[in-house]
């Protein structure tokens, strides 16, 4: 089989090692001849880098892997970029989370107006990485799953239309491991459909590979328990805050009961119950939880294996959930036809919905990309949340391209998160302060 | 000349003395043989209809002229029924104003929970009176500005397609006034663009008879002063709540500063101003306003001629405000083109807005009615607030019709004025239980 050259864009985000070993997991399926971490910060990549080095050299001595943040290094002889970067890092994610509560709004890290002051730093980054694989691998793909999903889905459909880029997130893929468990079936036994756009859509059916319908009793399920399970899907998914946004699937099914929505409706639907949540401890965010759980772990057992100068004994938890990254790459590289939900433009998928919208529907991805699967009329309700949602994403590109503040404060006015003009002009004028080493200067 | 036949629905209606003396006023144009009250409150219309009765013999004694609560009376051989009803009457406006305010909302007679609710009301009585006017007098015309307009339209359109009935709103026509003052020329010398939804648009030009655009002047003026004029356009506006609304147009302004907006934007991009205003007088809302103003002053009027058995001396304000439904009858009856700011199914009016909504934009009006003026496309935020509400009066004729549950909550969740799904079910379960006798019940 085909051996491929990866570079990991974001080589030092925490994500990056279970990512490696999930890939060390999946060789047979996706062989590797080069594994290379890429990223701008030299001193948290090195620590992540040196460690899987020595783990690479012990678990995959055939593998040539390299960390560097040299882009013509990195970006140079490659098939795939897999992209997970994130501008600012966990402290700017902070700011995202804690400058919205002081405006009695919610704070997140891709919904409402955090995702927003986080779309307008990775715009840049984005590009960045896109115009040096661009550069150095004119034949590579992106497989981008770097959060805020939706507006750099929709500044790379803008800025970069032709450019190689694959959007997908991971949250459809974690929900219908949930959906697996309520069922009990395999994940990879589940075929769907779904509609909406990143973190903003609902699935209409759940199918086993004979044709089996399992909505109606998925359904039934979250209708009492939302997508909380018995068994937890990994790690992450144990922390207090992911567990209650599992928990009020429950409430957002009963707004719209015909459809399974996606938990983070709950930041659209219910904002109140979004900021309530958050406002009693509004020093402590989901930031840093992070920062105080998945950080410290990943980089203590980095800093262990370095110290040893082994990683016999201390593995990191590989991240299985993140094989769609796998499957995706296969389906481009091996023709595959595999069925994913992906984020993609339009052009009629959902046929009452604007043709240059970037909206998250299921497709059959093979060599030229993915093929969007029509999902036909969807419900009034619905149709008219997401185009709030998508011009909310859609006046934010053009904020950043047009360097805009009339239109970044529109932004913030439409979106259901943000209860008035009034609230959105001081949250701009406090994100504007707080991100200024990182948004275009808006006039 | 052609002498009409008129009949007045809503004749109990503390606005209808100052139509009748509109009409008086303006004979030479559109001249009555036969000028009806028609009301299904007896007692309020009596007052009214008694004073007017003795008021018309002395200044128009050739005009037929009766009050009556039997619609075959009331609706049999007009060319005309001007529909201003109020189902529930100001009894019904106070809960619509006050019931949302414990909900930490603002409420409102046309905007926001209050107008939904208002809105369920109302459409089983404009169905009442098209179908009295249809089985009465089929050649007949509706002209309608009944409130909440928006809403009726809607209505109309989906129950009654085929009714004569013209949706008209005296919002534009009122802000022509104060635009005409501010640049010094005469109102009906003034000629506009305009986009939206009734009590939910944009000015794009105005411009007078020889085609000079004053719309960067009145920008000017409204971005220092919001709408509020040296002279009062008549007595209503001199209330101190109008009075904050005009002046509140500064703010809408800034958001969109390339067109004027409606007043009543404040509501939905201001709402938490709007509620604030209230907040400190929840038990003194717009209805007690009117209830102690406008409703004293015309009904002791009416209650002075009765006992001198005489007008003489005692004059009922003529709503020189309303001409516009004059100019509607006249342009519907002698075919004149006139050119109105209507409410009317868009079929490409507004190109970038769905085909099937009831929007307000300016029309020539001849014998079969209005012809669109077409917009063009509209910004993308203008664009997405319009189809957001839109889709909120659809949800609601749908709840209305289905008698759905489901849609209502729907439509209260997604109105950019209620700030969360559990807010929206609250508010509901209390309109409900308050509106019991005029909504239907829905399951």
């Amino acid at each position: 089989m085909k051996e491929f050259s990866v570079v990991i864009a974001g080589g030092g985000s925490t994500f990056t090692p279970g990512i490696v070993m999930m890939l060390l997991d999946n060789l047979d399926r996706f062989p590797l001849k080069t594994l290379k971490l890429y990223d701008n910060d030299e001193e948290r990549q090195g620590i992540l880098g040196e460690a899987l080095e020595i783990l690479l050299k012990e678990q995959a001595p055939n593998i040539d892997f390299i960390y560097t943040t040299d882009p013509k290094e990195a970006f140079s002889d490659i098939d795939f970029c897999m992209a997970h970067i994130r501008v600012g890092k966990y402290a700017m994610r902070e700011k995202d989370e804690k400058v919205p509560l002081r405006h009695g709004v919610f704070g997140q890290e891709t919904c409402g107006p955090g995702g927003m002051a986080y779309g307008m730093r990775s715009i840049t980054g984005m590009l960045e990485i896109i115009d040096y694989m661009e550069q150095y691998s004119p034949d590579a793909w992106m497989l981008n799953y770097s959060n805020p999903a939706a507006i750099v889905a929709e500044a790379c459909r803008v800025l970069r239309p032709n450019s190689k880029v694959l959007n997908i997130c991971d949250m459809p893929v974690g929900t219908i491991r949930r959906m697996s468990q309520i069922v009990g079936k395999n994940p990879e036994d589940l075929e769907v459909n779904y509609f909406g756009l990143n973190h903003f859509g609902w699935w209409t059916s759940v199918k086993d590979k004979e044709g089996t319908e399992y909505i109606d009793k998925i359904r039934k399920y979250v209708s009492e328990n939302g997508y909380l399970t018995q068994v937890e899907i990994d790690t992450q998914h144990t922390d207090p805050s992911w567990q209650a946004t599992h928990k009020k699937a429950k409430d957002l099914l009963s707004v719209t009961p015909e459809f399974l929505p996606n938990t983070y409706l709950q930041y659209y639907l219910y904002p109140d119950y979004a900021f309530d949540h958050m406002k009693d401890h509004p020093e402590y965010t989901r930031a840093n939880e992070v920062m105080e759980g998945r950080e410290k772990i990943v980089f203590n057992h980095a800093k262990e294996i370095i110290s040893k100068g082994s990683a016999e004994g201390i593995s990191f938890e590989i991240d299985s959930h993140a094989t769609f990254i796998v499957d995706l790459a296969r389906a481009i590289a091996f023709n595959t036809h595999e069925r994913m939900v992906m984020i993609v433009e339009n052009n009629g998928a959902i046929a009452n919905f604007p043709d240059d919208a970037m909206v998250e529907v299921p497709c059959i991805v093979g060599v030229d990309g993915p093929e969007p699967l029509t999902q036909g009329k969807i419900p009034s309700f619905q149709q008219a949340l997401m185009f709030q949602q998508v011009t909310v994403e859609k006046l934010l590109v053009e904020a950043y391209i047009e360097k805009s503040y009339q239109k970044m404060w529109q932004a913030l006015t439409l979106s259901k998160t943000i209860p008035s003009a009034r609230v959105a002009k001081e949250l701009l004028d406090d994100l504007i302060e707080e991100n200024k080493d990182f948004w275009p200067t808006l006039k």
